[in-house]
């Protein structure tokens, strides 16, 4: 299948040369030319523009880093809904506000075009192995005309609901992840102001109702005060602010994700944006010290 | 064995009905005459006074509400230490503020008593059928000797530190579930208000970073407002307030603890005590309702 | 001098009415053409379009419901940029982002245009009686040619800083007043759930450290549950939107601004919008009951 | 009169020094017999226990540090209801739980002798002046006659409801004026942060709704990072405490006021427990650095 790559960052250089692998073409675009340079070497064609990327295109995948980007990139002069040939299909990947994903579908149905929100988690590592998980919002037929696709970059693939739905369960992803991590980081530094082994507190933890995939990876390396990303504290900033966003746009309060986001707001303030988001431990004990 | 056992409520019962069955001499204690009457159906003895329950005990277990019941059983006058045979071993297995377990083992040591803190998790199923998680917070000698009973009423018994340390586990433990708890509740408030199916929404956090025994356990249960308890609220409500009696003797500001601790007491507030935990569902959905 | 006015809705209307009555030309202009039929009687010209208002004009206000609404009229087709006079005096009193301000700032500079920012407190009434309180972000000779101007409209009036600085005080002022209204509203409901009549108590309260303006003002209208507005929970949320997002760009978390905005958003959710910003109270009693 | 006096520490000294001014006799007792030998200075008589304290007392006043040291005194062996006159009237002045106050006003009352709690605001500045504001709980008629006396220590004296009711008023008084320093915190950490100068800045916000009396004695010395108390952090911390816990013992949840508690928590973890409350500006900042 032809297929249009727009975000060669990260995840989008990966991601792009599992499509070259699997047998696709793909025509890929991105404002650094050094990262289209990249390109070729994977297999794949470089654009110059995002027309040349989406004209011949069957699909256009977009990997960005934020809604403005994908605005830009959808909406802009000269950009995807300007050159898409009637009843391409648009599967934007990147973690943006549900409300934009939703605002990109309208307009694109408008053009008779296919529009599919499709956040990821999993990380680089996820977009190197093609094992990421794969939120899709969107209507049925055509998130089933994406699966072929979509079971080249990931292994969990879920159909969650209309346009957006991808964006706000990665949205309710990020906050619980933020605060599992935040809630461990004021249980170490319990146990450690008590005079209590962490490492045998959180072995507890661990193994009873307080078990979290996070205890389970992530324990020993937190106690260790080791902070390698990983996911980055800047991204999950990011993701944080959506999930606010999304909140509100969605007319709820929800006090615990307001507070988790001023934590990883603090990391960042810190200077920690660099370090995987497990270092909301810094921010716990610096509170403290 | 002889084993006084003192406070046979809802979990003392039966850890003191699997101690028989294991082959110990029980002698049981508590204020509630009703209570002593079903311990002869178990097997066990009643004793008219804590000095009835101790004078012979090689081991007294206490399975008290709160730390000032603790205290009283303890301390007060013909309390345990009143009575107490040299070289008798403690096991306080209440759930009370780390503090009031080390002043109990302080003054357990000065009258020769080996005090234990050993509080579980598991609830009541745990205690009928003994696979109770017990922490313990005392010196190795003394949680060697107490390991052969304790054996009889759990499957996890780990010596997390010193003297209160179990306690403190037990504290982490509980500020981890309730936030865990209150995460999960507004993913679910989120999903909802955005036209997201929570179900499948939270399939996909259970299966990735966000993924928590609690979400495993408990997600389906949460999404069709089903909280029959399990563990009442009323009684996490009682583990928060250790949970912060605990940071403040520490000398640490734990904010995401503060804050669900408000919750559940939100959920109290609002006539939900007898729920289960998950019921912190209902404080997000009346926040925004 | 001419004055070009954007924006006559609740605050925009009468401050355009008293810049008639002071001898100042006013055109002005609104996209909802009800309210241009009311500029007749003020005595003041009704412009069909943006540009008609600003082509002649010495000095543009304008006074908008938020930040996309400016960038529309300021960047957009047949915007103030494209109309405006070399050397005019654009003055945006709506309460925007900071962020927005400072490009408003920065693109009218490139065209010759002088812009700052000049938000206002004091609600309805100062805008019909010239008593608003005007914080000013930009230039200082900006500033000073616009105060002959300002002084019609308000009887503060400070300059802050640079350009977005009258947005960042104004910020700065909601989330501190939106905070006091939540102390003194759990103020309350801890002193009546304790059986302490909270009049008195808050007749205490007011006379000493703990007095504030909104302690003087709004304490007897508070334990009335009288919440005629005044200014709305639904434009205290809008510009708590704002002040999270100015600290977001500013790089700072700030968990008690983050707490506000969640309970003034649970105001919201819970039907009060329209009601007085002390409706903050119902919150507080709805967790708790 | 005869006046016992008892904990003679900052506050306690200089008040009894002005009821001998006033003319009364007072018998005053402290555990520290080095502040029992300031005492003659000031023309009172040191006791050398309670007992002599309070045997031949109309009035007994204590001024302790904190509830334990409340119940040992008046509860002890050898405390005041063990020698107390029949008729004796005990204003506890100390900063306690209303639940103490509460459960020595009852046992008091057994006892024939007439309990009221006041505990006072001013700090030391307002017990060496005579100013102190005094908030009152108990039966009116104890209350009046206590009236002569607490009018030599302070000048507001506000009957504010029954038994314990003091201690809340103090207790909401507090988490007000706690409350306000951190919302003026971080309106001058936004207001730095964004570049916009703080004098300038809360110059505005006290001028309006914002208004405080904290705004108004203390933003000057705030901005200079002037932290001398003043009011003591480590105060504040004890005063949170009891805030909590009344909050806790009335059943209600208190978001705002957890979240303060944390913060001053955190003060005091970082080592600032000698400077005035002020000082949680520093928390903020430490939070973003
Ligand atoms: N990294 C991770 O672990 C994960 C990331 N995500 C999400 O995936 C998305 C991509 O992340 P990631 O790959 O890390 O981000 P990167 O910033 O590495 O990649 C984004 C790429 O898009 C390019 N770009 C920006 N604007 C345009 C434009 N207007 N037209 C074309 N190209 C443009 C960027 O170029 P330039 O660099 O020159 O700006 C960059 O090469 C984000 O939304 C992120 O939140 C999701 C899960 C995990
Ligand atoms: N009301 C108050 O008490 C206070 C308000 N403020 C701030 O002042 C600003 C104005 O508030 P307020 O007067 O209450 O708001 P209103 O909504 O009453 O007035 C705004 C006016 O602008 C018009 N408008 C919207 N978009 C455009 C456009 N593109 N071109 C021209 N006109 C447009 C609106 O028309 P339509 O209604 O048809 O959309 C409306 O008539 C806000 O930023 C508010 O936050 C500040 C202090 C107090
Ligand atoms: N300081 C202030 O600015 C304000 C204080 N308050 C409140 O007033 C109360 C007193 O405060 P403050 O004077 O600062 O505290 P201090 O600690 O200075 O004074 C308390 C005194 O009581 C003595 N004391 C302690 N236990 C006993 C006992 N069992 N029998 C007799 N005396 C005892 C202490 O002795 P030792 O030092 O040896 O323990 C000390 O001399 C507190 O509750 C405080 O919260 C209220 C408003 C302002």
């Amino acid at each position: 299948m032809n297929i249009g790559f727009i975000g060669l960052g990260i995840m989008g250089t990966p991601m792009a040369a599992n499509l070259v692998r699997a047998g696709h073409t793909v025509v890929g675009y991105d404002v650094s030319t050094t990262r289209l340079d990249e390109l070729a070497e994977l297999g794949a064609k470089a654009a110059a523009s995002i027309g040349e990327a989406v004209s011949q295109a069957h699909v256009v995948i977009t990997m960005l880093p934020d809604s403005p980007q994908v605005e830009e990139v959808v909406f802009g002069e000269g950009g995807v809904l300007e050159y898409a040939p009637a009843g391409l299909l648009l599967i934007d990947m990147s973690t943006i506000r549900p409300e934009t994903s939703r605002r990109v579908a309208q307009a694109a149905a408008v053009k008779g075009v296919h529009a599919i929100d499709a956040p990821v988690s999993g990380g680089e590592k996820g977009a190197v192995d093609g094992t990421l998980s794969i939120m899709i919002g969107g209507r049925t037929e055509d998130v089933e005309s994406a699966r072929e696709i979509l079971r080249v970059l990931g292994t969990t693939i879920v159909h969650v609901g209309p346009a957006g739905a991808g964006q706000t369960v990665k949205a309710a992803n990020q906050l619980v992840v933020g605060g599992v991590y935040a809630l461990v980081a004021e249980a170490i530094v319990l146990l450690e102001a008590s005079g209590v082994d962490p490492k045998a507190g959180l072995d507890v933890l661990a193994g009873g109702l307080a078990g979290s995939r996070i205890l389970e990876l992530k324990r020993h390396s937190m106690i260790e005060r080791s902070f390698q990303p990983g996911f980055r504290i800047d991204l999950h900033h990011k993701d944080m602010g959506i999930a606010t966003a999304a909140a509100r746009e969605a007319g709820v309060a929800l006090p615990m994700t307001a507070l988790v986001a001023q934590l990883i707001a603090a990391a960042r303030a810190q200077g920690h944006g660099a370090l995987d988001h497990s270092a909301l431990l810094k921010v716990i004990e610096r509170i403290n010290s």
